[in-house]
């Protein structure tokens, strides 16, 4: 049996003690006041906790089911989908003319890390929906804003993202889906996409399907994809429901985790579609949004580890085996608890200071998204830009290795299904593919937003660790223990791309190579900079006497591990970068 | 729709360029004739393609089904497995006096892997009865081995291993099934065990279990446990079935993988069993075999990574996905397939250089057992034992590692359960668990294999590593590409071990809080040793012009991608070692 516990005071700490928000430029920001903050996390992790988590291993146990052409959802998902409603939660960073709490999108995507930490599959059916609103908002006409974008926030209605068809994953030119122009300006949509997550399911009227499509005559790949609004029920003017338009669920896909959400293939047979955004460019549209959703992907890499490392530790306390090597730890009973025992401890320090650090750098990449939005910071937009693959990226494979830790920790406990560890780390393996792989993220990181502007958003996030050690550096304790490691692994990564920058100019393929472990080696130091302003926080927490020592001795304990035993990684991963293409791309492809 | 092909050159590269087997001083490996063993790899090689492949996914989905307290095993496997028997493959390497074909563990270990990588549920049957098979030939009365063993060697009848209680898992000293004497010398078994893989099925006249249990009176811990033999059905002293002893299933367990294996709960009812070995030293006689089952695990990790692997590589042939960077691959395709991208190479090559490696590992380590069991070659034992829990814990983290990134290439498409890409990893997840959990792996290394007899099995290994460097660093490309860098990461692993001795001194947590790391920093030495033998022997194939220059070529290119990409993780290593206890064990047991 599983159980979930919101980690409230961890978030208190990063709100109001490293990052300060209410002291924050960015408009809304100064609102976040601390009893505000704590009351919405007690109250979202209250309900995830209770409402959420204990149908976690329903989901997993009963998955979906296609009777008829409807997609069933398991027992108690829409009546938990319902309290989240009912609460207003799903709408909580939405615009508050659609109805929305107007909050930051730091707060959305804090209370998304609780929703996904209680139910990652029933979790979906919100955030897609959340990602549907925000692509109508930034691209829709005023009309198709105001019929949408109030039942998208408060998922009376849900939606969908369509992109993938059978032939057509990553390399989204080739898809074949139509789009025929009618005379009343709407579109006839003819193909079949697959693998739509929350594509068909049983907890809202309707469900408003965002689709990519080719108009005939549009110019070839990427450059001939438009954005399409599917409703599967017709929308009058006035908001009524109309008919059935032609939508369909061709199958549901069986599949290693996540069965609580329905994978869908979807069948447009002539479905009615409008347009969104200009023809042409619907690709771009719906990037538009791309920080915005992968960064929901890596707070489902932190939000499965989160809760599968509390799992882990209740395990570790509780389970008797063996004797502490030093001596016994409790003579009276039969054996000591197994978190005595230095590698158990280690794999908990090891998903300890991953989660917490991953909760870190999510704020951060949050909060440059509203700075960007709010503020319309170009430099923020562009770190985010180049933060965002990291994020996706490193969370959601470290997040994947720490579920699969705390299963470890369980040991035959965690590999049979009825302890919900094996869940765990099945549902966290989709987060690694989904929302563009993690090699494209690699990709993405390295091929584009690196070289971007001359590498301006790269020169911005060193000057920023630069600038934050020098300005930190008088404190000693924290130089040796944060801020010298910090800027060893720093190094590595200004090696790395100054590596690409000479060698990939001789070939790109000498940057490519190196792209996934680039993507792991910026993680390094993304977490080593968190660590290093969390531990700046933690020592004046100490220092000012807020009576809570263990808290900050904790929090400094848990950064040292990371800087000392996940850090050192840069070394391994600077090495391999500059090896460069030849090991990687030697062999013909015959020869594998 | 997965498929496989044994990887027959390899393994006769192995065994006749690498290894050298007829010119061992092996009893039994001037038989190894290169004619012989391609004609066994062929014919098993064929079995595992043809008859087990097929039932892998059929295993996966239809798993066991408990009926009227009888386990039924999924369709077509009682088949699949009597063509095994058939063959005479199950006793290959057991002795010929009890039916077997008396081969060297080597051989049982090259065709093992096959039989795992067609089907690893299924190979489950007959690898335990493997275990059984041994532990009575090395334990049992003349009786005993008589009535046993033929029908174990043939897997007329099936064979398990009972250690596991609900209460006591890594820790068998808290055992409390009990075993009473009775006046005929035998006794009745009372008690539950847990997590009994192929407890029972329908494939076999009688299932042959080896129980650890507690005669009352026996000293408290460890030092009090005996091994029984208990046949669920009674054996006549002339070998015919005689009555249902009292051994029941209690239930199946539901698993994140291998559900083509009964998982299952045995209970023991007073059920008649003999004493297997001497009273109180069972768990001796169960742990004599310890070497040869944790290699069996190990290949599992191996088996599993393989297919894998060569699923992952043909789909990366086949889908067409994006362009090759450096210009269109394929122009006359809509995209080029996705293996020309060199984040894809790099997956593929780090399983290729992986698989090929750990084949090297567990052949050497099995020519190992049989140079310390044919010719009772103790220094032979010795460095075994040092390398076993090497082989266990890297070959099944790594080999699960590989599934996870073989799985990765085939994206979405690897995630629904469709396309067999799940089930390795899935079923890849469980060998890092049994047979001693990975960090009991790294805990015997460390404390038990590392400091025995002074370090003497170490210092041996690190004898044989610098001796072959010594004698081939005259071919200077060698050197270059293979043998420095095994020195350096040598070097990094003895000053790991240099340090676990100094500061193992001051608390034993120094070593153990390092002992994963310095587990898989030495399964890094292993491969480096095992890549720079083989590039050697594909050297001389090469000068030799045997025709094959692609072979060659193409087995210096992945040993070079492992040396050059996979090797320097050795120095991240050894820098978390040498961090000590201390970031480890920081928080008390609360604070997680």
């Amino acid at each position: 049996m599983t159980s979930y516990r919101a980690p409230a005071r961890d978030i208190d700490f990063l709100l109001h003690e490293v990052m300060r928000v209410t002291e924050s430029d960015i408009p809304g920001y100064a609102d976040l006041d601390r009893t505000v903050t704590r009351a919405i996390v007690d109250e979202a992790g209250k309900l995830s906790a209770e409402v959420y988590e204990p149908l976690n291993v329903v989901g997993d146990r009963e998955g979906c089911r296609l009777e008829n052409g409807v997609v069933r959802t398991p027992t108690g998902f829409k009546a938990a989908f319902d309290k989240l409603r009912e609460g207003g939660w799903t709408g909580i960073d939405c615009a508050e003319e659609y109805g929305g709490q107007g909050m930051p999108n730091l707060i959305g995507t804090a209370v998304g890390e609780l929703w996904v930490s209680g139910n990652m599959a029933l979790n979906m059916y919100h955030g897609l929906t959340h990602g549907a609103y925000s692509t109508i908002h930034a691209h829709g006409t005023e009309a198709q804003r105001n019929l949408y974008l109030p039942k998208l926030a408060s998922c009376e209605w849900t939606g969908t993202m369509n992109l993938t068809e059978p032939h057509a994953g990553t390399d989204l030119g080739l898809l074949r889906t139509r789009a025929e122009p009618q005379a009343d300006g709407s579109y006839r949509i003819t193909g079949t996409k697959i693998f739509i997550s929350a594509g068909d399911h049983d907890m809202a009227d309707n469900i408003i399907h965002l689709v990519l499509a080719r108009i005939p005559g549009a110019p070839e790949g990427v450059k001939g994809i438009s954005l399409f609004i599917v409703p599967k029920v017709l929308v009058n003017e006035d908001g009524a429901l109309g008919a059935r338009n032609a939508v369909s669920v061709g199958a549901l896909e069986d599949k290693m985790g996540i069965h609580g959400n329905a994978t869908c293939v979807m069948n447009y047979d002539g479905a009615t579609g409008y347009l969104l955004g200009e023809a042409h460019k619907g690709l771009k549209a719906m990037f538009t949004m791309m920080n915005e959703a992968r960064l929901a992907v890596g707070v489902q890499g932190l939000g499965v580890a989160s809760v599968a490392y509390q799992n882990a530790a209740g395990y570790a306390r509780d389970r008797l085996q063996g004797r502490r090597i030093t001596g016994p730890a409790e003579p009276d009973q039969a054996a000591d608890p197994i978190i005595v025992h230095p590698d158990v401890r280690r794999m908990l320090m090891s998903q300890k200071s991953f989660v917490e650090g991953a909760r870190a750098v999510t704020y951060w990449a949050a909060s440059l998204i509203d700075r960007a939005a709010r503020m319309d910071d170009k430099g923020a937009e562009a770190l985010a830009g180049l933060l965002i693959p990291v994020v996706k990226g490193t969370l959601t494979d470290r997040g994947f290795a720490s579920a699969v830790m705390a299963q470890q920790i369980w040991g035959g406990h965690g590999y049979i299904e009825e302890n919900g560890m094996s869940q765990y780390a099945r549902d966290a393996r989709i987060a690694m593919i989904y929302e563009g792989a993690n090699g494209i993220q690699a990709l993405d990181l390295v091929g584009r937003k690196l070289p971007a502007q001359g590498g301006k958003a790269a020169m911005a996030f060193f000057a920023l660790v630069k600038d934050f050690i020098r300005q930190n550096e008088a404190d000693t304790e924290l130089k040796a223990e944060f801020l010298d490691p910090l800027k060893s692994a720093s190094k590595d990564l200004q090696a790395a791309a100054t590596y690409f920058v000479q060698e990939g100019m001789k070939s790109p393929d000498n940057a490519l190579a190196g792209a996934t472990d680039f993507m792991h080696l910026f993680g390094h130091v993304v977490f080593g900079l968190m660590w290093a302003e969390m531990a700046k926080a933690a020592r004046a927490g100490l220092a000012e006497g807020h009576g809570e020592p263990e808290f900050y001795r904790t929090k400094l304990a848990t950064g040292r591990y990371y800087m000392a035993r996940e850090l050192p990684e840069t070394r391994t991963l600077l090495a391999r970068i500059e090896t460069g293409a030849t090991p990687v791309m030697a062999l013909a492809a015959e020869a594998f």
